[in-house]
Parts: structure tokens; C-alpha cells; sequence
């Protein structure tokens, strides 16, 4: 839209800009930025100045070149002042972190939680969010991240499913807003989706995040999916986009939880490698592992089975969607080249004819911390929004 | 990114922001605009008056109201002077028509052809646009759309495949070009995707398009799509995005011309019905109606169970993409209730139990000209992005 003469909105746009540039292309010296923005030498020195008091810029050290003269000083985001915090609510445990602005994990404490009643949930989380801001006062932590394993709202205040955990309708953003004020932590926080915290976990801290697009697949109990396009979180008109799990693959398939039937869930989960095994009780990943280590026949041809799944369902994503990365994410991932393996062949024979498509496909690196570490990334994302706290 | 003080930059922003406004809400006024956009009347003043003598805008009649003082001017789209040029390359027929800035047929040449040559095809456009933009010259045209029936690069520069008319791999752009100039027809243009075009045809035009998020399904020989998200079109990657009819929904289902099986084309367009119907050549539209009318039941269970195939897909892109709007579009519409009945009642029943989307499932009005007059909707949309020739 048109611009106003607001000064401030001005310069937050302009301090916005700059963190995003740094951030894009580390090394950026201030007369890079300068030519980049079109800013003026002596504001563009002003404000970087401002920018590294706060903490959210640093300066590199010059490295000698033997060449007369002085060289421009490299900027890189600043990873001393300035933190992040992100929370797992999780299904079965609760993990809790601190990461800087370049998603380096300064701490964390992940423990095993069973209890599934969001009050006791919160509760147990609230000791934990106040330990982690205890232990690194030097840091001033921007905001909080919560991950949530279910479906929200597009405004995130509403919680409309979360099947693993038996929450159906809450009010997600009041309940943990009264957590907070009532524990005084003070601080602005985003609930969102676990599987679009993993996406943003992949994109936020990545090289270039701003052109980034991404599909995180998020395999485990169920099956959950991220998107990002061209660096922002894509969550669709009611908040369901990236609901590939109940995409129907298999008419008439097997029955989902969601009411339909042939969900992609059903085929490529612990839930749908269950019910192949013909096991009453979903089975964990360690018992899966297990059993492929021991060459159990129909494990094997099960894991297969849902690999060949997972390679269609990268196909459709690839004509859907395409995005630019499809990343395996989730605890699945850890049956490695068993599930991969037939994902991968599938992937490839089904490749149309004249498909000129590049997707680049590969798993995830942050493993258990995927979600945690996202909802931070979403803090981070919000202050370089303008109008946000930061 | 940050402002620099390019004022022909600033300017032309500010041009682009106003006519967005009249077009997102007809009837502001010119004290509205100054409002909205934080610009001092009298600026505002001066651009709406460039802006209405360029034939951009235009003044609404003031209604009489019976209360005293002077009634501010209600601004709108100018109809009379601007003009966008669309044409659908088409598979066995060529579509050439006029637009105003609202989406309003001036004009319409559509004809049978059959050679799929491109040099041909070309050839015989050239005479039709010179035609057209010969019987208007009250309007000043501000550009060429051309819809192409195959995938086209990202960039729009290539045309990678178009199964019907068997092209492959041809530098699509410098072909037009190359026509363009031997014609002597220098406007700019833009090549595109056939179901691309539909969709911005159903959101350029229409009400707060920039809101907007659509996926247009274009049903007839084969089967496309084109997704808008906030009034952009979305296209992937590499283009790719929106190749709905070949994500795969029956595993080792019917063999598609893309070299994949059980893709959605297969089971939902005039190729799939004509397999089911176990007939050599592609049924027309004419030949399915006069079988449904005459109460053919094969032809009535065939057309069935492609509407149940498509009211899965609708599930599946309510799912994946979350759009606001489905729009049914393309010839396969004609056949009406016995496809678009079970399609909608399969749609309903495989609602997931926790479902609260509102997705709204519509009905093109565009007919068989949707894609040339999204192909002029594209050129409308060039024009309002900053660096643009308008």
C-alpha cells in the first residue's frame, strides 16, 4: 500500500529490512546494506549501531588479507543477547528450549509426560519455561513458541482437534494466557501447529529463508505436514492446509480417526504399520526398529508397504504443491532406508514423462527437537513482522 | 523492502495502490482514498485526476439524496477507455476477446481449428488479434494474455508439455514474439497456462480480489488446475503447482498419458469416461449429454462414479491447499447434475468428524471463455504490480 509520512513505522521497516538481509547473506557489510536498501551511508550505520546494542546483529571479526586498507566489517546475526524459547507440548513428552536467533539450541529439557489433560499439561509446563528463563538471564528471550499436536484455527486461538491427545474445541490461546500471567512469565507467545512449527524449523534458520519453500512431513503416531511458501507459513483460508494426513489415497481403505476412509495417515504411520501388523496397540518406533534389526519377514514388507506410500504421496505433493524441498520429519524417519529406501524408488518410477520437476527430498536434522525448535523459529518470525513487539 | 526516495517509484506505487482500492471497494471517494492511504488530499487529487483522463478510474454518477451539501463523487473501474486483449490457443478451437478492466466482454471471436501445428495455430491467430484490436480503436489495449493448454516453466518462458496437441519443449515466449513482430502487433504479453487463466478469470474480477484464494479445476479432455492464494497466482516451484489431475488417487489404477497410473485425469474427464465406457475415441461433451438425456444407463454409472472421483479430490484439495473457493470449471460442467450431484454428495459424507472448514464449491460462469478471459485478467495484473509498463 501507499506510505505514510510515519516516521517510527518507517524505521521499523528499515530495521526489519536490515535484520532480513543479514540474515539472508551473512557478511554484509553496512555499505553493502547501504546499496541494497538505497539508504543513506550515515542512517544505515545509525541503525545497524542501534541494531547491535539490542543484540540482534553482531560484528565479525575482519579476516587479515594482506591487502592495504581497511576492510568493511562482516555482520552476521547476533547469537549473545537476544534468545528464543520454544515448547513441544508433545502427545507423550514436553520439551522445552532456548535457541538464538540462528537456531543454535542453548538449552533444553525434554521429560516424558503421560498426563493428556491440557490443565495438567500446562501446569507441568509452566516450572519448566521459568528454569529455562532462569538459567540464561544474560539473554532477553523475545517471545514464546508453543507447538501444539493438533489442528488450530487460522488465527491460532482455537484448538478445533487434537486426536492423539482427546482435545477437541478449546480455547488454546486464552488457556495458555492464563497459565502464563498466573506463573508471571510475561511475554508475548504463539500456539501453533506441530507439523508447521517442524516446517518453519527447516526454513527460518536455513540459508536464503526468505525464498525458502518447503513441505516438513511430520511422521510418527499420525501424520501431520508444514507448508512454507517463499519463506512465510501457509496455512490455508480455515487454518487446514497441510492436512496431507487425511488426504484419501485408498478409496475405501482403512478407517481413519478423522471419520474417512484411505487417509494417507492410515497408510504411512505407526498407527497404519499397526494395523498391517495386525497389533492391537500402536506400536513404538523402538519395537519396530527391533524387529527389522531381527529380520522380522512381514515388519519388513509392512515398512515397505507404507515406503511405497509415502513415495506417492511425495509425488502428489510434487504436482500439488510443488514446492521446492519435501522434508521427512518425525519419528518414523528413525526406521531410516527400510522406509526411505521404498519411498524414494516409488518416488522415482512415478515420475511423469515429460516432469521437469527438481524437489529435493531429505530428512529432517533436527529429529525429537523439530517442533520445539520451530515454534521458536515462529517467535523469531513475528518480530520481523511490521508492527510486532520487536 | 526499505523505500528509497525514487519518486516516479513512489508515485506509481501509490498510482497501483489507488486503483487496487477502487477495484477491492467501487464507489470510494476521493476524501476515502486520502483516508485509507494516509496521502494528503490534495496529492490524492492530482493522481485520481491522472488517473481518470488515462481511462483508469472513472466518476460514478452521484445519487440524488435528498439531504443538502455536495455529495462526495463515487469512484470505479474506467470501462471506456482501457482494454485487455485474451486469447485461449485452445486444442480444437482459437478464442480471441476483449476486456474491460471489470472483466466485461467487448468482444468475442471464437473458431473452430484443428491443426495442432504451433506455427499454424499461431499464424491464424495473428489476423484475429489484428482484427480486434482494429474494431476498438476508442481503447487503448494494454496487453496480450495467451492461455495455453500444457505446463509451462516457471518462468513462463518454455512450454515443457501439452499432451493434447502433442508439443514438447518449445520456447514458447520467442515464438510469440517472433509472430507478434512479423504482424506488426507490439503490446506486451504474457503466455500461461490454460486452467492458470481460469482461475485468475474467477478472482480478478472479482469482489476484494486480493483477499482472494481459489483452486479452479478446468474438467474436460484432460484435467487441470490453477491455484490463487491472496490473489497472486500460485505456481510452484517450477510450474508445476496445481497439476491436480496427475497427483495419483487409485495406486495401479488406469494408465495416464503422463506415464503414471491411477492419476486423477484418468478417472475425472472425458478420457476417463470414455474408458469406462470402453469406447476408442474421446466421447464429446454432445455425444455424453445426448446419452445422459436418453437415459443411457452405462453412461449415467460412468458419469457417476467420475463425480464421486471428484468430490474425493475436492476433499483432498480442502485438505491440502485449503482455498476458500473450488470453482468446477471447463467443459465436463455441462454435463451438470449426473456429475456434479454425486460429486458434491460424496464431498459432504467423507467431511472429516472434527471438520469446521467452509470451503465453497462453485461453478464457473466464464463458460468457454475462461481462459482468454484470464488470459486478459493476467495482463490486468501486470499491470498493477510496481515496474510494471502501465
Amino acid at each position: 500500500m501507499a506510505i505514510t509520512g510515519d516516521q517510527s513505522f518507517l524505521k521499523q521497516i528499515n530495521r526489519i529490512a536490515m535484520i532480513r538481509l543479514v540474515r539472508a547473506q551473512t557478511g554484509l557489510s553496512r555499505a553493502d546494506i547501504a546499496k541494497q536498501t538505497g539508504l543513506t551511508k550515515s542512517t544505515v550505520s545509525l541503525l545497524v549501531q542501534e541494531l547491535i546494542d539490542e543484540g540482534w546483529l553482531c560484528e565479525e571479526t575482519v579476516q587479515a588479507t594482506g591487502l592495504v586498507g581497511r576492510r568493511p566489517t562482516p555482520l552476521a546475526l547476533g547469537t549473545e543477547r537476544l534468545a528464543l524459547l520454544g515448547v513441544d507440548v508433545g502427545c507423550d513428552f514436553l520439551n522445552v528450549l532456548i535457541s538464538t536467533l540462528k537456531g543454535e539450541i542453548l538449552y533444553r529439557e525434554m521429560r516424558p509426560f503421560t498426563n493428556t489433560a491440557i490443565d495438567a499439561r500446562l501446569d507441568a509446563l509452566m516450572p519448566m519455561l521459568k528454569s529455562a528463563l532462569k538459567l540464561h538471564p544474560a539473554y532477553r528471550v523475545l517471545g514464546i513458541g508453543f507447538g501444539i499436536h493438533g489442528i488450530l484455527s487460522a488465527d491460532a486461538r482455537q484448538l478445533i482437534h487434537a486426536p492423539n491427545l482427546g482435545w477437541t474445541h478449546l480455547d488454546i490461546h486464552a488457556l495458555i494466557a492464563q497459565k502464563l500471567s498466573a506463573a508471571r512469565i510475561n511475554l508475548p507467545f504463539y500456539p501453533m501447529n506441530e507439523s508447521n512449527a517442524g516446517a518453519l524449523a527447516e526454513s527460518v534458520f536455513a540459508q536464503n529463508p526468505a525464498h525458502h519453500s518447503l513441505v516438513y512431513l511430520s511422521m510418527g503416531v499420525g501424520l501431520g505436514a508444514g507448508i512454507v511458501l517463499k519463506g512465510r507459513l501457509y496455512c490455508g483460508h480455515d487454518g487446514y492446509a497441510g492436512e496431507l494426513g487425511h488426504t484419501i489415497m485408498q478409496i475405501d481403505g482403512p478407517q481413519c480417526g478423522c471419520g474417512r476412509r484411505g487417509c494417507a495417515e492410515t497408510l504411512i504411520s505407526q498407527s497404519g504399520l499397526s494395523r498391517l501388523l495386525e497389533e492391537k496397540e500402536i506400536l513404538t518406533i523402538a519395537e519396530l526398529q527391533r524387529r527389522l534389526q531381527t529380520g522380522d519377514i512381514q515388519t519388513q514388507e509392512a515398512v515397505n508397504t507404507a515406503g511405497r506410500m509415502l513415495g506417492v504421496l511425495l509425488q502428489n505433493i510434487a504436482n500439488s504443491i510443488n514446492p521446492e524441498e519435501i522434508v521427512l520429519g518425525g519419528p518414523l524417519v528413525d526406521l531410516g532406508d527400510a522406509l526411505v529406501g521404498p519411498a524414494m524408488s516409488t518416488f522415482s518410477a512415478s515420475q511423469g514423462r515429460f516432469d521437469t520437476r527438481a524437489t529435493i527430498i531429505r530428512i529432517s536434522q533436527a529429529g525429537l527437537d523439530a517442533c520445539a525448535l520451530g515454534a521458536a523459529a515462529r517467535v523469531f518470525e513475528e518480530m520481523l513482522q511490521p508492527g510486532s513487539a520487536g
